[in-house]
């Protein structure tokens, strides 16, 4: 059986929880990572709080391939993620040159040091530079440290790519049918015995007041998911559904 | 000082860590619950995976007042957050009368053991009820279990809101201006060490091509609020930047 690697995200900020500021990372790391066949294991969003940063990321980069933080990484008092990254590592907060050259380029006269904290990294860590911010995130030992700001972080994901090991793709079809969850339960329950391997979700929606599911085959082997939907499309056909298969788009 | 009450959600479900579906749970139930004076203070997204959601309620509900989870309770396989949390606290699955009873007018015909599942409960647990659906959440100890679709999520909530404890109301204020955040870094932290318990966040924008940022005061002590977003407004206006002040509206 192939193996996948495993990540976990950091989601640090206050705004986040408050409800003040609806999460886009999640979504777009998630679907990213499964692309080069890394499982997104789980997902923990904690304050602007440098006991639990350091905490938080002590835990998991032991437990995952890699870990990925988002948020906290601007000027101001309340961006304390690098430091705490720092230290979580026992490392120092030190200036990286190349980021402050690129600052003092940008910013001119506008440069302060509220500014220049931007361009501190953990001593050892190597900087994640975009061209669409002069200030870096950055990688340490298997943590890669981004920014909160959406386009910001795909920026950064895009730079760190290559430093990413491949697993198996994760490839995921779905079928959907305007049926209850209830109605195929049971048969559904079978097949994923029959495929332990391969996980088989099923979700519900709402349509125009209809009531519908999307059964998801996700796994590693192709051949496997066509089959797990080719077997749902059976049991859709022989209750005379119209259905609708698909590769899912993430 | 207040101490306000806190909160953790667990969000249950591989079609969010997959990047499948866009999670709205943890927005909703952040802002709910600061209106009421409950902080949520943590959030885990787990799999659909029995140990992991044992341990996961295990670890959180020794550590808020209340627990939250989302998603796992419908009729097919891959729910089994009504087993696994009824495992977390050493009960038993039993079958909830009223609710059944509430099924079989439903469904009829179409009852069948699948969706029967969804009226199990753990013993010594409550029946969250609502209109919408004749599925039950359902209250353990301080831990309630919900659905993941967020329509039913809200109702939910909504019948479950008289049983929490109030805490003072989270209030949250904000100013914004088209500002770098750092223009301004070095003022705000004079000012949050001037009030420091109450939460200033900067948090900037991209509108239009133009940058700019939000100061937010959040606390529960309205005099403080207003003084802080005061201090912020005498800056912005030292630097002759239009802005604009309002509630924060989550």
């Amino acid at each position: 059986m192939n193996r996948n690697l495993s990540a976990a995200l950091i989601v640090i900020g206050n705004e986040i929880l408050s409800g003040r500021t609806q999460d886009l990372n999640i979504k777009f790391l998630g679907g990213e990572l499964g692309k080069i066949g890394i499982f997104l294991n789980e997902v923990r969003i904690i304050a602007d709080n440098e006991n639990k940063i350091i905490k938080t990321v002590q835990e998991l980069k032991d437990r995952h391939n890699y870990v990925f933080t988002t948020g906290g990484i601007g000027p101001t008092h309340d961006d304390i993620t690098s430091l705490s990254v720092a230290k979580a590592f026992g490392a120092e907060l030190e200036l990286h040159e190349p980021s402050a050259k690129k600052m003092r380029e940008h910013y001119g006269s506008n440069l302060n040091e509220a500014r220049l904290k931007m361009a501190h990294i953990p001593s050892g860590a190597s900087p994640i530079e975009t061209k669409i911010t002069s200030a870096p995130g950055f990688k340490i030992e298997n943590v890669f440290v981004l920014a909160g700001v959406p386009m910001i972080a795909k920026a950064m994901f895009d730079a760190l790519l290559p430093e990413l090991s491949v697993g198996p793709p994760i490839i995921s079809r779905y079928i959907e049918a305007l049926l209850g969850e209830g109605d195929i339960a049971n048969q559904l329950e079978k097949i994923q015995n029959k495929f332990p391997d391969t996980d088989i979700g099923s979700y519900p929606f709402f349509r125009k007041g209809e009531i519908g599911l999307s059964v998801v085959a996700k796994g590693t082997n192709p051949e496997k998911i066509n089959n797990i939907i080719y077997e749902v499309e059976k049991i859709i056909k022989s209750k005379n559904r119209k259905y609708k298969i698909d590769d899912d788009v993430i």
